[in-house]
């Protein structure tokens, strides 16, 4: 293990993170508020131990793919611990379990707050809670991975175990460059989406937040009530902005560089928006006596389905109170996702795709014994390794979430609270139904489920493989 | 597609279905029921269809695993139509929508019953519905390979089709011995459970009628409480034969051949009895507090994590009523289910072993890229073919149960009715929770709701594939 190595990305990771910290203080002086103490405390402690941990340069950078899903784990529980640290100075969270999962929710793209009233938060720690989404949608590793020079296929090793999705993809033969064009892209769709909410007389603290939200696929709000109380219209390009931030970053890429036909042609673009388009239809359909019209109740289903599917999580209605179809529909779309490579959760678009393509695949061996048959996407034949290590994805979901909503019923509530509230944070959505609904928090739960439902996200943001690797006694053993 | 062969089977799955309707008329003269008049006109319909199917016998006796897939498919609808008779014949169910769940119920073990008062019920169907059990435990065509002469693979294809687990070993070298073995075991445990059971005091007809359901691990009681008002001796005794009854049928095979180390060496046998132990601790703690003494709250513990995880269904008490963590255990045991190579449902207990090992293997493999590892049971390398399909087969169960929950929904009940409905049907268990918990029934639902039901059951026994086989257009045409 290149354990020097791995101490100078954490460093860095944390150097990086010092400095966005101070975007916070920024806005505390803006609006003169006191908590801006907290946030230089927290870049003196973030920022020094950053600065120690890369005053040596390593020998040698290399690392190899177990090395890169250590680091990227360790990265992220050391961001989250430190990026919790405003949240405890400035007291507006007082337990240190609560700060964690707060900053933890904020970082993987949850949105599950634990605060049962948001609207007392000053404007800097809003500010920073947000902001969260907006660093851990696209990656910390992965922005670095601009800045930092590595060798040979380090970068690689270190993307794969950051990026969400069954196999990752570069865009250009150069992982540096593939991660530039990632940030660019994801900065420009984010100032077009800050410019939208503007016109639509939204005030800037409120765009500024709202779009973080929403690029990271995040889901915390400023207000008690999400996004209930803004006009239609800011809800509409918040959907449209959903929507977009899910799909797969690859089909811009392609725009971008002009291949079009070939943007359209990724699979998982179209079942993504067919499955969003599905999910519309069903809940409008569910909805049309409760709204007092049509168009109405599809604003409101486009708006939960995109926020739910994206694992956004922002809320404009308590869908809580809907009818078991469109709750049941809502539940669903929380384990299907967002596309692979996109900044959204759960078990991605594309690997659903591949998993039916297997069953499709097996039905003919079993009717057609001596057929082979090769699985292929967007025209391509996937490997069998991918095949398997998404089968293998899936069972250990399965496994993690069944224990979790098991550990979690030793606080008692119900079972619809215990299980969405696993799918929630697993998932990276952020609301569930019933006593963790859109219009009430987290901070039920005792400290030990809590800390679950923490170690979940985690394991939802980096697909479970680099959080349990950091518990097999095999990676820490000399070869 | 040989189908004049798969037309001959079908009738004479129909013979034996007929001559097994002759029990319940000699129950019915026994006791003076009028209802013999509905077994006698069943018998005309089922035994003539029968010898009108079997009049020509087929020139080619072969069939390939694809033929066996789809013979037993259309063996258990047609037979499970046919069980429907006397229910409707006798007005017990005047729906034959729900007439059809009962028997499919019955048939595939599962145990769910739409029935609202099942005292009433005269004595002649109640044993029918109770033998159902019985036959579909050990399944219908494994009992037609003992008694019917085919040509070599030929009778590995129906067994394979129709024997639960990721697959099928022979006991002996021929398969007819095979499941001439299986079902001498299986008659020998029956039997001496109606002898325990009668030792206990209780009269015949119920020693006989809650035998078949144990041994079968289906579930139909024929009092109201199901178990609950018998004596502790009797509900011991039933826990401990649904737990034998569970055991994979290869054990006892090799005990009597006396090769009990290698019976004992069998991996799924101490997971599966590991399960069943964590899962009486975890609920004798979590009912401390509601029973008189630990030994009570054992004792009810042990008959109801018996009953759930080997997806017979029957019930000592209401564990609706139980905390939530008595609840998610029992949820999460109707999903692993019993062993494979038994009368019960579920995933089963091997499967679950096999997918822990991909996943170690997964991780093993990630972070030590160049190592080969071939993952191991019982001592026996397991093939890939066997592994992969038994992926396939996690990914379409998790596929139809989600879109069961979601067409359940339609009728509007809570999400924990649904899910632990479509939980119930699919795992063959019988009562979920809420709505569905042990002293309701599934008459509430809907027609569509309830043939989405019967099908979940059917999928559930068969273990998915025999039954999507027959929705194939593939499966149809020439080859």
């Amino acid at each position: 293990m290149n354990y020097s190595m791995i101490a100078y990305i954490t460093g860095w990771v944390l150097k990086v993170e010092a400095a966005f910290l101070i975007l916070p203080c920024i806005v505390a002086l803006i609006y003169r508020e006191e908590d801006v103490r907290a946030f230089l405390l927290s870049i003196l402690i973030c920022g020094g131990t950053g600065l120690i941990l890369t005053r040596k340069r390593p020998r040698s950078t290399m690392f190899n793919i177990k090395e890169g899903y250590v680091t990227v784990a360790l990265c992220w529980i050391v961001m989250s611990i430190m990026g919790a640290l405003p949240f405890l100075f400035s007291g507006t969270i007082t337990n240190p379990v609560d700060a964690l999962f707060e900053t933890v929710s904020g970082f993987t793209t949850t949105g599950a707050s634990i605060l049962t009233d948001v609207e007392v938060v000053s404007k800097c720690v809003l500010f920073w809670r947000s902001f969260t989404h907006w660093i851990g949608g696209m990656g910390v590793l992965v922005f670095l991975l601009t800045v930092l020079p590595m060798v040979g296929g380090s970068h690689m090793n270190l993307m794969k175990a950051e990026s969400p999705g069954p196999s990752v993809s570069r865009l250009v033969p150069k992982v540096r460059s593939t991660a530039k064009i990632l940030y660019e892209i994801y900065i420009a769709m984010t100032i077009l989406q800050v410019i939208l909410l503007l016109i639509g007389r939204m005030p800037l603290f409120d765009a500024l937040t709202i779009t973080f939200g929403t690029a990271g696929t995040g889901g915390f709000a400023i207000l008690n009530d999400s996004l209930a109380s803004y006009s239609t219209y800011i809800q509409v390009v918040v959907t449209i902005f959903m929507i977009l931030f899910g799909v797969n970053f690859n089909v811009y890429f392609l725009i971008l560089a002009k291949h079009v036909i070939q943007a359209l042609k990724i699979e998982e673009l179209w079942g993504y928006l067919g499955v969003i388009a599905a999910a519309i239809l069903i809940i409008t359909w569910d909805l049309r006596g409760i709204y007092d019209s049509i168009p109405e109740a599809m604003q409101q289903a486009a708006f939960q389905v995109a926020s739910i599917i994206t694992t956004t999580g922002y809320a404009s209605t308590d869908f809580n109170l809907w009818p078991e179809v469109s709750r049941t529909v809502l539940v669903i779309l929380m384990f299907i996702g967002a596309c692979a490579g996109s900044t959204g959760g759960g078990i991605k678009v594309s690997r659903l795709i591949i998993l039916c393509k297997t069953i499709r695949r097996e039905m003919v061996q079993i009717t057609h014994p001596k057929s082979v048959m090769k699985i292929k996407m967007d025209g391509k034949t996937v490997e069998d390794e991918v095949i398997q290590s998404t089968h293998v994805f899936m069972i250990a979901y399965l496994i993690i979430f069944t224990v979790s909503v098991l550990i979690v019923g030793i606080d008692g509530h119900d079972l619809i609270t215990n299980f969405t509230a696993v799918a929630a944070t697993f998932n990276n959505v952020g609301p569930g139904l019933e006593l963790v609904g859109p219009v009430s928090n987290f901070s039920l739960f005792s400290d030990p489920v809590t800390l679950v439902l923490t170690f979940d996200m985690l394991a939802g943001r980096l697909e479970i493989f680099p959080l349990l690797i950091l518990f097999m006694r095999s990676t820490w053993k000399k070869f």
